[in-house]
């Protein structure tokens, strides 16, 4: 089973409108609501490709109760702890004109301690059920306040000690807690990887996390594919991209590689160890992981791959990364 | 008692963004989320001054469940009527750095048959209660697809019959509709005049509705004022407004004129008759709906009126419109 954990949802609010121009009123079709959240569409993806997921995220207020309408609506299984504060909006007004979106994202409610304290409970005790534990526990998006730091680092640490292996894909300090906490595999982009760790080069932003404490490293690239570190001492970095650039909706393809890897992981290999058949593992995750981010660019709505993601796995090239490759 | 019906209301959403760039990502405080729609604002104007105000609306789907928890907290009494269609959402995404907003206005789901006969039944039994009739009752904003033309029409009439004063401040051909049915009083502004006429003279516009079959027409003309124009033989159009400009907010404006056309209308007095009693009770209303148009600029939230609008009311200058005043 794979565990998937959106501490700061979001209820995804999204209008179109031909030319959007700046202090005027425009009128409308109606927008579309859905439940949202970096966590959830990894979930979505995993829960389409067949994989056992289940999907744990907080939920308040009036937008809670429509974020949790669809979500529910969704099949996707889940859990939903109540919390205090309403659940964030997040609106993208998509410009058919210009092929761009303007978005705003509320930055969420804190949690407070009581609340924090019963989302770790009910993140291990899901995770760790003895009839159907977690292989995988994926931590995605902006942690709200009251949940960052000391809380996550615990979590993490507490997952791993119970058996889980942790996927962590989050912004800010908060990512270096996790690799200091042991995160399994962690997938930053570059721009996030190097405000994190004030390296540009990604493969030493990379190796930052490594040291701190986290097994892989999984850089994205946007159109460039992605960038594999491991700590396996002949793990040096690997590269995987697909030969041709796609057009899409990019939102949710990071998702969708945070997909691939923890349906990876669940294979019984050490990923980091120093053995072909870890070598074969790590490039048959960072091959899937393109694919699958690479679909998602071609599917309408995130959280959903494009059919033809079993067609793409097979173009994506797989080579060491060398420092000339544009990052 | 006065009744507002809202048949197209809207839950409206504000955020605030320190500078709007179209196409980027900007991170924002919660937005607020409040129960909207001309006919809403109108009651709440009426209620904070203090009369017997009722306001009917549609209500349906996750925005309605949210527009109707906040509409309550607001305490303005009201009836809503379940509708399958989701109260439509309004967007105002608000740069506190140009001073401007940008607005997205949902057209609104359409009512089915049955739906608008029981708003119309609703707003019937609700004007013509035989212990409590409206005296006045005003209807608020655009039309929903169903509700428009005969419909309007017959309600129009069937409320004139009962012995109401109807107010109608819409746009489009329903005002035209309106002002065939009997409306006592129509309040647009002079571009939805020009557009529903064709003619660019308000003057000659509002005659038109006169013409038509309405009794009194205010053409709200933004900071200019506004003008007035009866049946009344002798009642050459009037003009009324503030000696100076003020700065502010001018969403609900419209509906605060509305509101006071609405409270000056109580008066058992032949608004367009020719005798000099009929003539000072409509430089009252004139000056009385400048006064709490101007005020409702100075108040932050549309459907609120600055508690200095007693003092503007003594500041409004009404006089014989002429040709050469700006309209």
């Amino acid at each position: 089973m794979i565990l998937t954990l959106t501490p700061n949802p979001a209820l995804d609010l999204t209008w179109e409108v031909a030319g959007l121009r700046p202090g005027s009123t425009h009128r409308v079709d109606a927008g579309v609501a859905r439940a949202g959240g970096k966590g959830l569409n990894v979930a979505r993806v995993l829960h389409a490709q067949g994989h056992d997921v289940l999907a744990l995220a907080t939920v308040g207020g009036a937008s809670g109760a429509e974020f949790a309408a669809d979500f529910e609506a969704s099949g996707v299984p889940h859990r939903l702890l109540p919390v205090s504060g309403a659940t964030r909006r997040s609106v993208a007004i998509v410009d058919t004109d210009a092929a761009e979106a303007s978005v705003l994202n509320e930055r969420g409610a804190p949690l407070d301690d009581d609340e924090a304290a019963a989302l770790a409970a009910a993140t291990l005790r899901l995770a760790l059920d003895a009839t159907s534990p977690a292989r995988v526990v994926a931590i995605s998006g902006s942690l709200p306040d009251g949940f960052g730091g000391d809380r996550v680092t615990a979590l993490v640490r507490d997952l791993t000690a119970g058996g889980a292996r942790v996927i962590v894909d989050t912004s800010g300090p908060a990512m270096l807690d996790a690799a200091r906490a042991g995160a399994y595999a962690m997938k930053p982009n570059a721009e996030e990887l190097a405000a994190a760790t004030g390296l540009e080069d990604p493969v030493a932003g990379a190796r930052v996390l490594l040291e701190h404490g986290a097994r892989l490293v999984v850089v994205s690239l946007g159109a460039e594919g992605l960038m594999l570190v491991s700590r396996a001492e002949r793990g040096m970095p690997i590269r995987a991209r697909l030969p041709r650039v796609l057009r899409g909706n990019a939102t949710g393809a990071g998702d969708a590689a945070v997909a691939a890897i923890a349906a990876a992981l669940q294979l019984p290999v050490d990923f980091d160890a120093d053995t072909g058949e870890a070598a074969t593992a790590r490039r048959d995750l960072a091959r899937l992981a393109t694919a699958w981010s690479a679909s998602a660019v071609l599917a309408p709505l995130a959280g959903s791959l494009a059919r033809n993601h079993r067609d793409l796995e097979s173009e994506v090239a797989v080579t060491p990364h060398t420092p000339e490759d544009p990052a």
